[in-house]
């Protein structure tokens, strides 16, 4: 009876502990969901006068989530959580993100944050100027600084086993710079063989069909049809239209998308509009049971960016998904844009490689490339192998060897992209991940529901958003992001399978 | 040298106690924009399937704000301001608002703030239930339990002279019952005759003219382009849709106004826009140095309602007003809908005097006696003079009384406002003081600016937002409402400038 009374009083504490963390951390969400909303306001509502008093509610509620993170009574309950033993594999992740978290707001001083806060307005405002004037002069001092900063966040955080992959774990939990490079390593000859083939063939996909004038009404329109047959339900969220298109969670019931429409680009509105909704979907498919709380989020920006671009690309840029939408979009929106362009010509066209200058516009077999440059340089940076007068230098040589094309002003070249004026190191690597995982899951998607592409061609979605809820939505942030793929592929990253992918997708369209 | 070094000091000393009044205090307004935020969402946008979650998330920046407001530093702070002499009459008023917020929240024990908050839950429900079906039954155990939990808070806040003036006080500062009876009894006899005079007429207005089919499209592009007409800047506000009209601030440079259209009645979208356009204009004029303080709030809830109502009524129903837009309104909108109806007819139709049941589809003249009614019985129920039970009979014997027609159903009478279930006691009268205040401060503007009139017929606004901003928007919460309307008219509120606008007005629209 008595050893019955403290078995009973150690789950009783056990429970309560963890009973703590969960509440403690399920308010700490939701000022992060307050936050949110007011990003989205600001986003997709705020009157242009009222900036100013936006950004001081904004840093309110990061104030008062900064506080309350790092209180002592948070501290003492993860403490008190990580000595209990048998907690099974939610409780143990909570308890596992939740000291991840706590770390990264203690070990960093509060004036290194303010500082870093502070150059990064400066540093955001240079790096703008510079890239309007393609002078990298502008931007050289403040960058130098945020490289600094950067650098002392990681010996601050000091996760390991070095700075480089101390920042890229703040991205991608458990990712090495090691293990990454011995991905890349595999990926680029093949994939920059794949581009060489592609790019000498001579029956090329007419890219121009997509830069007619498509009036943004009925693109807007179009992309509302396409993603709510996606099964984005409007019950748990919302799409809007934004200058830059995101995706924000306003609670495990509220998730948005917005959507840019551009007249004279007709890829940009649509299938920004389904990378959206790959995020959203993820986000809106979390378990009941972890709603609201710390692992209420993505495994990693990596496997976020792998359910967009699945969508977006593996089944947006389909052939079967078009065979279904493209008599659609032709006779219902674009009847005289597209009345010359049939399905096969529109979907080589969608799918155009094309070695080129910005990685934002860049196509999904040339990405990786562009990622690559920046994760071998990056890593450059942060261990101290090359300075900051030296990277434009650095980027327009590897550049060249990559593309094979020459960087003739540096706002084509590394003064294109916003992350480095905000000190996000570690980052780049996450989107060529995403690519990677994609296919990787898919590949094992398509054993399991070989009818996926008929589906497609029915314009349904139900499997497949099955199979992804089953397999990774569900799990939120539980498992971490290589455990995840390996759960589910029974296999470490293969970038073999993203390479199967593009050779099975893309020689077809080039006639090869 | 000493002398002026000591004065220095002091100088300093309160500067400093009123410097962090002020911050605090400002803190505190910006975790109210971020509620309003929320509750502006929540009304505009939010999925169906997020009330929860963000009923949630209010509630977290409802305790926030709490525990901020009664914390010991918030107190002494208070305290400190209160022992400077020499403030100036900002400052002073800031205190004495601080201290007015303080003391109502710490005063009442949280215990009956929770409880208010569940039963209030409760009672709206039961509220909208006996509503639906007419039964005060259904009402009436959670009426008695609001009554009794509102007295208990009269006692604890106890600003007196009396219970029933201490609610009163809530919502309009240094009003109280005598005061405002003394002012009720003088307008009701003398409005009621009027009324009489403009029932007994024989020439009235047809109001099925606006019950026509008015497309709300157009209803809302009418409605859009009026209020910016009137100077609301979407600089530094937003006008959106919602199923009831609205008017909230998220901070001194965002405003935003919500608007409800009809399909079948064709005042509800405009004079609904205009009248929350009259209460963002009052949001959108404080002056700087009060942007976001304690002080960037209205007077008082009468002095807000003057400010809408005058937009409303005095200018939105007038002649002039219409002569202008009229021809607009028929020959860019409704060319079909008001084909057959001139200027004049159309004028007299929204300005039709019709007494009847339900309050909030009142006009301006019968309005007044909706709320004597409820004003006499809320008095008698705070003061424990009639019991909960007998409020139905008490409520249609004295509206048989004053409106000549008897009630046959408690949802036409005292079931109709959702007020008392709130707990809300001492609200109405603000509405009637709403209308009295506009009429005796617009009878000053037209002295000052007679040209007004003028300006309406040319669709002009900017003399009575100068008259407006200069005399009542720019001081915000400065001034206490009956100091505020003595400072402008030089006179304590006076119904007789109501009577003589209402005569003036409606005796020739029912051509007496």
């Amino acid at each position: 009876m008595l050893e019955f009374k403290i078995k009973k009083n150690i789950r009783t504490s056990i429970m309560s502990a963890i009973k703590q963390l969960r509440e403690e951390f399920t308010e700490l969400r939701r000022y992060q969901y307050i936050s949110a909303l007011l990003g989205w306001d600001t986003q997709v509502n705020l009157p242009p006068g009222s900036y100013e008093g936006r950004s001081e509610q904004a840093s309110l509620m990061e104030k008062l989530y900064h506080e309350k993170l790092v209180s002592e009574k948070i501290g003492k309950i993860i403490s008190e959580c990580e000595k209990l033993n048998d907690l099974d594999t939610t409780d143990s992740a909570m308890v596992r993100e939740a000291r991840r978290k706590y770390d990264r707001e203690v070990k960093i001083p509060t004036e290194l944050v303010t500082e870093i806060a502070k150059t990064s307005v400066l540093s955001h405002k240079a790096w703008e100027r510079a890239k309007e004037k393609s002078d990298f002069s502008i931007f050289e001092p403040l960058l130098g600084k945020m490289i600094n900063l950067e650098i002392e966040v990681a010996n601050k955080l000091d996760t390991g086993p070095t700075l480089y992959s101390t920042l890229i774990d703040l991205f991608e939990p458990g990712a090495t710079y090691n293990w990454i490079k011995s991905v890349f390593d595999d990926l680029k000859p093949k994939l920059m063989k794949i581009i060489d083939k592609l790019t000498s063939s001579d029956d090329k996909p007419d890219f121009s069909i997509l830069t007619r004038k498509y009036d943004p009404e009925k693109q807007w329109n179009f992309s509302v049809e396409v993603v709510k047959k996606l099964q984005f339900d409007t019950n748990f969220g919302r799409q809007d239209k934004s200058v830059h298109p995101f995706t924000t969670t306003l609670s495990s019931t509220d998730t948005r998308i917005t959507t840019r429409i551009k007249e004279n680009f007709f890829s940009s509105g649509i299938f920004g509009s389904i990378h959206e909704c790959g995020h959203a979907l993820y986000e809106m498919g979390y378990k009941k049971e972890i709603h609201d709380t710390i692992l209420a989020d993505g495994a990693s920006m990596g496997i976020h960016e792998s359910q967009s671009r699945m969508y977006e690309n593996i089944i947006g840029r389909s052939k079967d998904f078009w065979s279904y939408w493209y008599p659609i979009l032709k006779s219902n929106y674009f009847k005289d844009a597209l009345r010359d362009v049939k399905l096969d010509e529109f979907h080589r066209a969608i799918n155009t490689v094309q070695p080129s200058y910005i990685r934002v516009d860049a196509d999904e077999v040339t990405y990786a490339l562009h990622i690559i440059l920046r994760f071998e340089i990056e890593h450059d940076i942060i261990e101290g192998k090359i300075n900051t007068s030296e990277i434009p230098s650095i980027w327009n040589e590897k550049f060249e060897k990559m593309f094979g094309i020459p960087i003739m002003k540096d706002s084509d070249g590394m003064l294109q992209d916003v992350h480095w004026s905000g000190g996000a190191f570690g980052y780049f690597p996450t989107y060529a991940l995403g690519n990677l995982y994609a296919a990787q899951i898919y590949n094992d998607a398509l054993k399991k529901k070989p009818s996926l592409p008929v589906d497609y061609k029915k314009g349904e979605y139900g499997n497949i958003l099955a199979y992804l809820r089953e397999n990774v939505h569900q799990h939120g942030r539980i498992y971490q992001p290589r455990d995840l793929v390996k759960k589910i592929t029974n296999e470490d990253l293969n970038p073999d399978y993203f390479l199967e992918y593009i050779k099975n997708k893309f020689y077809p369209i080039y006639r090869i």
